[in-house]
């Protein structure tokens, strides 16, 4: 059984305290759940002018699988719909389907429209039909519409069915405070299934249920599971859940469980490239992607346990509870000196694939690491340093690179913060020629980042692809500033993400030792690739 | 009815790819757990003599709410129970209870554990036993029973009635791979605990029924709610759900829900503690808390939706669906300071006595704090740092010295991280007299301590008496290098402790702007002091 997918991140999203797109971002948002195979796009609220000239750029995108949507709100109280501007220009917004607001619990209406229970009605038959009249596809967002259930059962679904007479294909039960629970949810969406039931039997109209959850209570996707399985057919969210307080409906979680437990259709064969989407829609974001993600997060299927690790080498399913390419994820290990040989045999056969646990090579690797660890190494979350280190042991680790020299600094000149600049001055020695570069930057790690990059790239043009992309500093045992600092950097070249990892008493020499293994790894990639 | 909540954060959480304790850490997180009132707190695995000797300093805490507990494994498949050191650690460890696991999915049993099914049941019986017969409280982690539910009903359910006949009060059933949703967890909890009513019919023996969830569906809370409402009575997880993979059950999460939306007693009045316990234990974690976590995030109570301030303000439950200081939390609107203003008076009191809520001061004072955390700025911990920020609003914050000039440098010769050298030249003016010092430091930010101090003591020698305990580096957005970092130092004098903080796209700065802070507080202290 299909579902239709609604997707709300430059709407709701950007509600998030956090978040804000360019006009570019939401372009390139759009094209990529386009890709994704989402049904529905939402471009935003349109209230102005201005909104509506961005719905003409994205209206003039190549879309494949998507429809557009526009968001709005249904005429004020004791005003006709010819006088709503707002409805107005959803009326002639390029895009197919347009979804608007309106209460379904009476204490709203009377407590903050301050208007009445009659009038509502009235305000939502008005405004779907001036949509309808203006051949628009109408969904109606039912807000607060479980409150509203549970206060008056009989007003929350005579707004549904004046939705639906009024010729809106899809009224949207909407958990406006996020405060209920996936039974309560069930429960309400069945009343809501069975009133549109009878609401097509009566009028030989499409009357759909659709669910919209928000995260207050951590339940936002078990809640829309939960209406989907009571009959809700339509689902809307938002990637990565972003969205006001603690978020939406998380996409990035529903869709496989949607599609991959319960077997509903919802974007078919393009959910292997979930993983990618949504780490890409977050890089638009800005935002830092959390790692710990159902499904898509970099940890997602990584196993640290001992007996975990050795449990998932015998048998993936004692550990794993899907195939994790099935969303574009990948299964990781984390090595450490105890998570064993098993683990390390594993990790080592993309460098050398015939090793078994008894080869000396192995137990070299493991010792290593292990000397590493016990100075405050920890790869976890650096498997890009991890890999040199087991080069280093293997004794086949290139030196791509010297530092004869040196140098950073910072300074101010007037005692304010706001003044301060960091240099470096790095000079670098390839095959006999040296190469002196200066930089400033944004902080001394910065300013690193951009004198190595340029005394490298005459050398190895194809550093001017990769950047860093985020930054990681924690000490590592407690103490003052004498203590060890690790400091993980991730980098990427538009392609592949890895992360490195330095340690030292100075956060400048930890940080440029993992910029050091960050550039190192990326040229070990491109020589991989171009032998 | 009360319900037994069990943190793992000690050990679950330690799971997580990011997150390693100290034994400091451990011992502050148990003081929390405790004040905060969890039945019971796992101090961690039980493997080797120095586990055993950290649980030695964890009993001899003094603790007012919660016993704790320690974590083992079953016998092995052809040993006997007298021959597992593990199990004969946790006999004579100092803790009341003991939690062990072991396999209740055939599956498992056959390709992991290569022993039998009777094998298995064997290697649980006596491990029960036997620690029952240490004296200790037992209770069994029915690893993937879910899965093995699933698959073998029967034997799954063999698997729980041997453990409870054996001694253990509590049998846990654990969705190990995290792949289950709501409803299958609650029927599957149903049948164990009519298993368990059986087997007290039998034996008079207490039987209870635990659960511990995964979060590798985006829904081990609701998960774990399920299994609640089937008859679960003990509710294992961990702080901000932070565990292997995509983490455990969020207990900032489930008390809240269990105790306010369904009427069970966790952790009674002590709720109200909540978001500052939590807060502080990510903090000993060194992990930057998720503001979007429901009930005791930043965001949680947040509205930034100019309908949705609107609405609240005319009536709170029209957006929030709890009190938010029920747990401890507060309303926030992004575009308002009127939120706030009784605890600013409160904060207010040790410099001006006799404000309140509507004094002009409260709000410059909230207005600047207001500009400084939009900057990036979090006084959570740092609150030497928001008396600074409080007094400057008031324009009563003394400059006690100028700095003229400031340089930092750290370079190398030999391109060895290991000969890297920090060196910091400050000169301060007081009262028209200038000083200027230089300080070769381990690391830059130990280097600018060492200058400054040397350079203030001739003017303040007091300043001889405080030093540096603690330096806490995080990415506060995303991005790359150029984000902003926020620094927090700890300091002390032998008799106080203080934390500052500071904020800029600049790690030196932002130490600086902490470190400045530290020294002008210690000042602001003796002056007070003194007058």
């Amino acid at each position: 059984m299909k579902l239709e997918i609604y997707d709300s991140t430059l709407r709701e999203g950007e509600q998030s305290a956090t978040v804000t797109f360019t006009w570019e971002d939401r372009l390139k948002i759009i094209e990529e759940l386009d890709r994704l195979g989402v049904s529905c796009i939402e471009t935003g609220m349109l209230t102005c002018q201005r909104d509506l000239e961005f719905i003409r750029r994205a209206a003039a995108l190549q879309l494949s699988h998507s429809s557009l949507s526009s968001f709005g709100a249904t005429r004020r109280a004791g005003e006709s719909v010819e006088d709503n501007e707002g409805l107005a220009m959803l009326a002639c917004a390029p895009v197919s389907i347009v979804c608007i607001f309106g209460k379904s619990w009476g204490y709203q209406v009377e407590k903050v429209l301050r208007t009445t229970k009659e009038e509502n009605l009235s305000m939502i038959r008005d405004s779907v039909s001036f949509l309808r009249d203006a051949g628009k596809r109408v969904i109606f967002d039912a807000e607060h519409f479980f409150d509203g259930y549970s206060d008056d059962a009989d007003y929350a679904l005579s707004v549904l069915r004046t939705a639906w007479e009024a010729g809106a294909d899809t009224v949207v039960l909407c958990d406006t405070n996020g405060g209920m629970l996936p039974d309560v949810i069930g429960m309400a969406t069945a009343a809501a299934v069975s009133a549109a039931r009878e609401t097509t039997q009566q009028t030989g109209q499409t009357c759909n249920v659709g669910i919209h959850c928000h995260n207050d209570m951590g339940m936002a996707e078990a809640c829309s599971v939960s209406a989907v399985l009571s009959g809700a057919v339509h689902v809307q969210g938002t990637i990565s859940g972003i969205g006001e307080r603690c978020g939406n409906a998380n996409l990035n979680t529903l869709i496989p469980v949607l599609q991959l437990k319960l077997g509903f259709s919802c974007i078919g064969q393009q959910l292997g490239l979930l993983t990618d989407t949504v780490r890409r829609i977050n890089e638009f974001a800005n935002r830092a992607f959390d790692e710990r993600e159902p499904f898509v997060g970099g940890y997602a299927f990584t196993h640290k346990a001992g007996t975990h690790i050795d449990g998932v080498i015998k048998s993936p399913r004692s550990f794993e509870h899907i195939v994790p390419t099935a969303v574009g994820n990948m299964r990781n290990m984390i090595i450490s000196s105890l998570s064993g040989r098993s683990a390390m045999v594993e990790k080592m056969a993309r460098i050398l694939p015939h090793l078994d646990r008894e080869s000396p090579e192995v137990a070299a690797a493991l010792e290593a690491v292990r000397i590493k660890e016990e100075a405050g190494y920890s790869y976890d979350d650096a498997e890009a340093s991890l890999l040199l280190v087991i080069r280093q042991a293997l004794g086949i680790r290139r030196q791509y690179f010297q530092v004869p020299h040196f140098k950073v600094m910072t300074d101010e000149g007037s005692g304010k913060e706001e003044n301060m600049r960091s240099t470096a001055m790095i000079k670098v020695a390839v095959g006999g020629m040296e190469e002196l570069c200066a930089a400033e930057g944004i902080g001394p790690v910065n300013a690193m980042d951009k004198a190595l990059r340029q005394a490298l790239v005459r050398f190895y043009p194809s550093i001017d692809q990769m950047h860093l992309t985020d930054f990681k500093v924690r000490v590592v045992s407690g103490g003052a500033t004498a203590a060890v600092v690790r400091v993980v950097i991730e980098s990427t070249d538009g392609v592949a993400v890895w992360r490195t990892v330095g340690v030292s008493p100075d956060v400048i020499s930890a940080s440029w030792q993992a910029l050091r293994d960050s550039v190192e790894y990326m040229l070990e990639l491109r020589a991989g690739e171009e032998s």
